[in-house]
This record gives structure tokens, C-alpha cells and sequence, in this order.
């Protein structure tokens, strides 16, 4: 057996016991067709994800800008990113491991959130970049522009900038549309807008996107990649997304089919 | 003169140079033909606001169960609540006070936060009540039944039961529809829905809602009442929602039109 | 047996196989217990429709201000008037026939279509009235008032008037929200509203809704009332939509759940 | 004055008083700096057209595949297409005449209705495709695939096929995202889908998107492109909608900001 990938990481909760037992199936076929298996990402050739969407966003970041391939072995329901379910596992790491797979190269974003005292901290988004506030009840202000051009001020609870790939999750919860993985762009989405015209725009990749908050008694607002916050943003900051400049590469079995993933995601049909 | 209402408050922020000028020229005319002038509701037969519509709000609060009418000066663009402008002033009040006015009950809500320890939390709301997740990149579950009924379990960030009055505000940007003020009715949006079919529904006002929050890991939610919060909310507790005994009782000068307002504050036409 | 319904029509596609046998078994049960059957609604007590929403829609209609009860079949999927499976008929129906049921009084639309030369048409919705352009690509311009107040000029492909019943159907699809079936209220929903701002008001079922569609070259518009063309509209012509004073009953076995029905239909939970 | 618009084509009715008035100094103006002034696209360098959005779409069509320029005088309201206002129309054709312009070129879309008796009918979009059904009261069945892949099976009002400057339009009342211009993709937008979850799908522009009708009763669609019918569909015939060869080039004097008309026409801020 002539295998592309040597050495494979195989992710997934040990307090999951849906995760738990393929996993250890998993790991014994792993080691009986002569892979090495290890369970960090660290000198790995590909990363398994055992789990839901969350487990392999989790290892994607893990993964960070090396782009090492990523396949995700769905523990219930399909996911999105974890699209191959439990009873095909065996027979779709094999088609892997045999060369008979597609490679999906998914665009990043990189937020970088500029403080007033000169910090800036970043992170890679492979869903979303969040500006939220965190006060029931109260709005946030914020102003937007693209490239060099200012767009809009917003009020509301706060803006999404997302991926491709984040469009079918928190973005599309907010009205955002569907973007086909392969797009190059990303889509802004206004959070509850107070301004009912404030629409989802999509913008090419290769546009970055600005945003500062307005000065707002008692109105305090955070930052989140991927759902983990990376700080609160006040008047003094700025939040910078941009194309990240690595991808995201997810390894598809043969058969991969985002509009089929989609019709069973959103009951269609 | 004979005046209906002879004992009047005047509330409006000092600190506001946009609301201290038709402020003091409002008391001197008051103070002219005849009215008593208080700035605090308390005794008082109406109560005039000069600000926006959470100057009205706020003393909407302040008059609480007793129901003394209110009367809203606008200071700026005109609102929902306040919707007389500075140049009306002076003839609208005189109108009111010549008794040439329609009163305009709006439906209350009762907000009760029962807490695990037997303690409940309870509020008043002209607008609305949210219950709202507080991590930005988390949701909050919860369940929702309305009279003896089991309604759904959601997903999202949250929740708004709104009145009438509250429609064309927070939920209107949750994608809530607008309820006519006299309906005696009340709406329950879900707030950025994980699921897309999770609706906004139109109940009787004299149905009750009860909201109970899921256990989900590192999720906090709280509840707030026309945008104060009265508390967090945990999966031991549960908050009802129902309308309240009392009324908000607004007063018009003739002319009013909501659908007017509607036409003014939404650029229709 | 002591029955409150004698004489019972039970109504339903011949051409349909999946409605045959049911039909068929039902008359046979209805026989046997001493009921007599009919196929008209005329002076039955009682109608029963096997078939989908769209088979009781037209027996309401055919049953029309006589208010005969109406008891629904469904030969399918769970739908939102014909709510009870085949497995379940035979139980439900003899739960009927012995009294244990509920009756649920359903808010009727009467829509008048008065033309200029003088003449009305009128038709009853239990869903919903329909104002619609015809041409693909062409706006419709149309003025609403409800009551004695102008609401809005509206450009956009039309506009329903929905009662609850009809906010799960067209209206639900057009961004309206689920009116609760007991809310004594209709819902104006825009269809594709060339102004963002232009959304749905709930009003009360005492007041009325009259459109007139504004000249515009090239475009034509009709009105349908449940589905069914009551003819064209034209600048000349005002169509009024007020409560019906007749009502549709809907009979349910034990355990009817509307919010369960909901759940079901919209993949809830 | 050395121009690089020779011969102009200056477009724009007659009938409005609002469009002769500037067309006839536009005119004067023109031959008064030298260039030769036309009434057809026809062996133009540029067509500059007078009126709104639907007077340069109409040229857009006229000039066609040899993409001549074109740019938009509005006589009211500023457009999205039609930019310039009446004040500002003379100094802004001098700047482009001088030089000082820059280039906006277009997606444009090119719709094939292939008929089952073998014929093909085309023509190209500069907004959008739209298959949409006649009858008010009926939906339409159809079945979408993109590139080789089945997308979705949809009931409902209809479909849109829409470019990035079409995304301003029609679409936009169907719930569609804004596309910013230069962004290589195109959106299908249902039109008041019966299935909630059947939400616009952004896709490359270098994919195309086949329409089948399902046989229904009573059902007629047909296919309209930039608002105008190329006939019926039925059944047995499939729509193709991939990008055009050509593309539709816009001019702009310098400052041309398409957030500030977006803000401007949407009422932002």
C-alpha cells in the first residue's frame, strides 16, 4: 500500500461516547493498514476530526497556517464540515488513503484587532469574525468601510464578517446568503440591524474590511473568530478582516456534494 | 380656563441643550395659563417628556400601575412615542389641555423571573421583554410554551416577547411585523434563529409565555425589560410572560396617526 | 349510539388512490354506526375531507357561510387544516361521532372587488386575499388605507391580506409572521416590496383594508381569494377585505395541537 | 480638445418634460466642444443616456455585445446606473471627455430557453433571469442544478438569476444580498419559496445554473430577462443561465462611490 498520507492525527472527545468508539475503530484500522497515528496535528500529513462541525473548526485552528489536510468524521448528524457519517468511515478513509479523494481549499479571514495603546491582537477565522455587544438591550454603533471606502454607520447588535464557509452557520442565522465554497469573497452581515435596509453585502476577497465603534454611553462590545473571543473593541479600536493568507484544506471522499450537504442541512425537498 | 389636567409634570434631561430650551419655554407656558408644575410624576395628571422615545419610556416606568397619561415631546426626529415636534408644542399642549385629545391605552406586559430559590424577579414592560444569550459565539437554548401548550425548543441568541408598542422597535429589526397599537395582542420573535424556520408567532394578549433555558455549557443568558436588565436567567429558573393589569395611556393631540409616524420613521413613500 | 352529527358528506378525490381507500373505509365505518353519508355538504351536520389542505379550503368554500362543521383527512404528509393521518381516522372519527371533540372557529375574510362601472365581486377567503401583477417584470403600484387611514403607496409585485389561518400558507412564504388561530386579526403582508422598510402589519379584524392600484403603464393585476381568480384590478376598481360575519369550523379530535402541527410543518426541534 | 469620444449617442424620451430639458443643453454642449452628437448607439464611442435606471438598462441592450460605454444622467432621484445629477451633468462629461474617467465593466448574463421542439431563444442581462409563474394563487415546481450538480427542487413565486448589478434590483426585494460590482459571481434567489429554508445561493460566475419546470395543473411560467418576456416555459423546456461573453461597461466621472449611492438610495444613516 502506497499512501499519500504517512502519518495521521485522529481527533475527537474521550468523553464522547459516540466519538469514542469509532474513534478506537478508527485508530485500529489506521494502525493495521501502516499508517502512524497520532493524536496531535504536530508532523501529521493529515488530521481526522471525530465529532461535529465544532471539533473540526477546533482542529483547523490547530492546524493554523500550515494548511495540513483536514477530514471530518461526523459523530450524529451531518455537518457541514464534518460530512462523512460514521457507517461510511472505514470505506472513505480508504479511498483516501488510496489516492481517491478531492482536496477543498477553503479561504481564512485574519481579524486583526487594533488596540489604542498599539497592541494588536489577531486570529484566523475559518467561519467568522464577530462584532457583538454584550449588553442586553442596549445598541452598538459602528462604522464600516471597505478598501478605502467608507460604507455605512451601523447601529444594531453588531456585524459579521464571514467566509464562505461560515456562511451557512451564525451568518446565516442573521439573514446573510448562502456563498458556494469556492467563492472568492466574503459577506458582511449586519446583526439585527436598527436600520431594516442594512443588507448583507458581499465583497471580494481581496478587499479587507474596517470597522471601528462609535463612542456609546454604557455599550460595551467584543471581538470573536470562530466563536472564542479575542477582547472587547471600544471607540479607540479598530478591527481589520481580511483574506488570511493561508487556506483551510479539507479532504472530500469521492462523492462530495455541497448542494446535497445543504439539502439535507435545510430540509429541503 | 378650565383645564382636565391641573397638575402636570415636565421630564427631560437637563444635561441636553436640545431639551432645556422647549423645556423652560413648556414650564413657562404651563406656568402661564395656569397649571401646576411638578418635575416628578408623582400626583401629577399628566406627565410630559421632552427627549425621544426612551424619555417616554423611562417615565412610562416611572408612572408605572398608577397610569397617569403621558404626553411626549420630541427634541429631534420624531418617534414612535414622542411624536410631537418642537414647533408643535405650544398649540398641542394648549389642545390637550382645552381637552381636545384622544387617550391611546397601550398593552403592558408583566415580565416574572422565577428564580430557583423560590425568589421572583418581576417587571414592567411597554416594549418588551428579551431574554438574550451573553458570550458572543455562543448560543442559548430554551424552550418556549404558551398558555398549557409546549411551543418549540430553540436555538439562537435569543428571545423577545414585545407588545404591540415594542413592535416597531428591537423586534422589528429581529424581523418581527408591525402590530397596530390597539391590538390586544403580543409577538414572540426569536432572535438570529439557528433554525430559519423558527417564526415569529402572534399571540392573544391573554395567553401567558414561559421561557425555560437549556444547560449548555459556558452559555449565560439574562432577561431585560424595555432594555434593563432585571437578571441572569440559568436553567433553574424560568420567566413568565403575560400581560400586565395596567395599561401605558398616551395622549394625542388631534391629528394622530400612526400610520403616519409609520410612514415617517420607515421613509415609505 | 347517541350522534351529534346524522347526516355526514365525506368529501374527496376519486382519482386520487391514496384517497379512494381511505374514502372508502370511512363510508363503510360511517355506514356501519349508522350515520348516513352524503357527497355534497348539503344538509349534512358534519363534512369530512380526505385529501390535503386544499380539499378542506374547497369544502369551506362549498360549505360557505352555513358554517357547517368540517373534519380533515389527510391522505399524506400532517397538514395544517387536514390534520389527522389515515392510521388515526377511524379512532378520531368515532371520538367525534361520540362528542369528545373541540370546535375551532375560524376568522373568515370577505373581499369585495368593486369595479368602476358599479359592479361587486365578492368572495370569502379562509386563507387569504391575493393582489398580484401578472406580467413577469413589471411592478405594481397600489395605496392601502385601513379603516379611515391612508397607510402607504406601495410598488412591488402585490400584496395578501391574510387571516391566521392563511399566515402558515403564502403569507408565512412572503415574510409574514404565524398568527396564533385564535387572534381575532388579519395580517397585510407586501409580496416582494420594492421598499425594504415595507413590512407586515397585524390589524385588528374589526377594521378593513381597501386597496386601489395606482395607473402604470403596461402592468395588470388580479385579485385571488384562497387560490382562486375573482378577476382583474385597474386603476378605476377598489378592492375591500373585511372580517366575514360567517365563520369556518374546524372539528378536532382529543389532543389537537396547533403548535404541534407547526413543529411538524416547519421540521421544529 | 483632444477627446477619446469622437461620436456620442445621447439617449433619453422625448415624452418627459424632466429628460428633454438637460438632453437638449447636453446636446448644445456637446457640439459646442467638438464632438459629433448621435441619437443611436450606432458607430458610437460612448452613449450617454438621460432618465433613470431603465433608460440606460434599455441602452445596455441596444449596445449589446459591442460593449460601447455608457454613461447615466438621472433626471429625478439619483440610480444605481444613472449617477450623475442634472447639476452636476455638464462639468462631469467635460471631466470624462478630458479623460478623467474611470472604467466600471459589468457581468452581464446570458439566459437560453431551449424549447422542446429544438429552438433556442437568448438574450443577455445586464440585472437579471427570471423565471417566475403567471397565475396569482398557483406556485411553480422547478428543479435548479448548478454546473453538474442538482442544487435543490423548489416550489414557490420563482427563481432569479442575478448579477452583481442586479442585485440592487428585484433581487433585493426577494431577500438577495447586495453583490458588489466587481465581485465574478452571480445569486439565485427563490422567490417566495414555500420552503423557508430555500435561501439565495451566491455562486461563481464561471458556473452556470440550469432551470427545469416541473409539470404541474394549471401552472405557467415564464422567463423574463432585464424585465422583459422571452416567452414561456414549460415542462419540456430547460433554462440555461451562464455569464456572457461580453461585458456592459459604465463610465464614471471621478468620485464615483457605489457605497455612497447604496447609502444614498437605501436611506443609510
Amino acid at each position: 500500500m502506497a499512501m499519500e498520507f504517512q502519518k495521521i492525527a485522529v481527533l475527537g472527545s474521550d468523553d464522547d461516547p459516540r466519538v469514542v468508539e469509532p474513534k478506537t475503530a478508527l485508530v485500529e484500522h489506521l494502525t493495521k493498514v501502516g499508517a502512524k497515528v497520532a493524536d496531535t496535528p504536530r508532523d501529521c500529513d493529515l488530521v481526522i476530526t471525530i465529532g461535529g462541525d465544532g471539533t473540526l473548526l477546533a482542529a483547523a485552528h490547530d492546524v493554523g497556517a500550515k494548511g495540513t489536510p483536514l477530514l471530518g468524521i461526523n459523530r450524529g448528524r451531518l455537518g457541514f464540515l464534518a460530512d462523512i457519517t460514521p457507517d461510511e468511515m472505514i470505506e472513505s478513509v480508504d479511498q483516501v488513503l488510496a489516492g481517491d479523494y478531492s482536496r477543498d481549499s477553503r479561504l481564512q479571514l485574519e481579524a486583526s484587532l487594533e488596540t489604542a495603546d498599539g497592541d494588536t491582537v489577531s486570529a484566523i477565522a475559518l467561519n467568522d469574525v464577530v462584532l457583538q455587544r454584550r449588553e442586553t438591550g442596549r445598541m452598538v454603533d459602528f462604522e464600516t468601510r471597505v478598501g478605502d471606502h467608507y460604507v455605512n454607520t451601523h447601529a444594531g447588535d453588531g456585524l459579521i464578517v464571514s467566509t464562505p464557509t461560515g456562511s451557512t452557520a451564525y451568518a446565516l442565522s442573521c439573514g446573510g446568503p448562502i456563498l458556494q465554497p469556492q467563492i472568492d469573497a466574503m459577506v458582511i452581515v449586519p446583526i439585527c440591524p436598527h436600520t431594516l435596509t442594512d443588507r448583507p453585502i458581499v465583497i471580494p476577497a481581496n478587499e479587507g474590511v474596517q470597522v471601528k465603534v462609535l463612542e456609546r454611553d454604557e455599550t460595551k462590545a467584543e471581538v470573536a473568530v470562530d466563536g472564542r473571543s479575542i477582547g472587547d473593541i471600544t471607540a479607540a479600536d479598530r478591527l481589520v478582516v481580511r483574506a488570511a493568507a493561508s487556506r483551510t484544506v479539507l479532504i472530500h471522499p469521492p462523492g462530495y456534494d455541497f448542494y446535497g450537504i445543504l439539502r439535507s442541512k435545510l430540509f429541503w425537498g
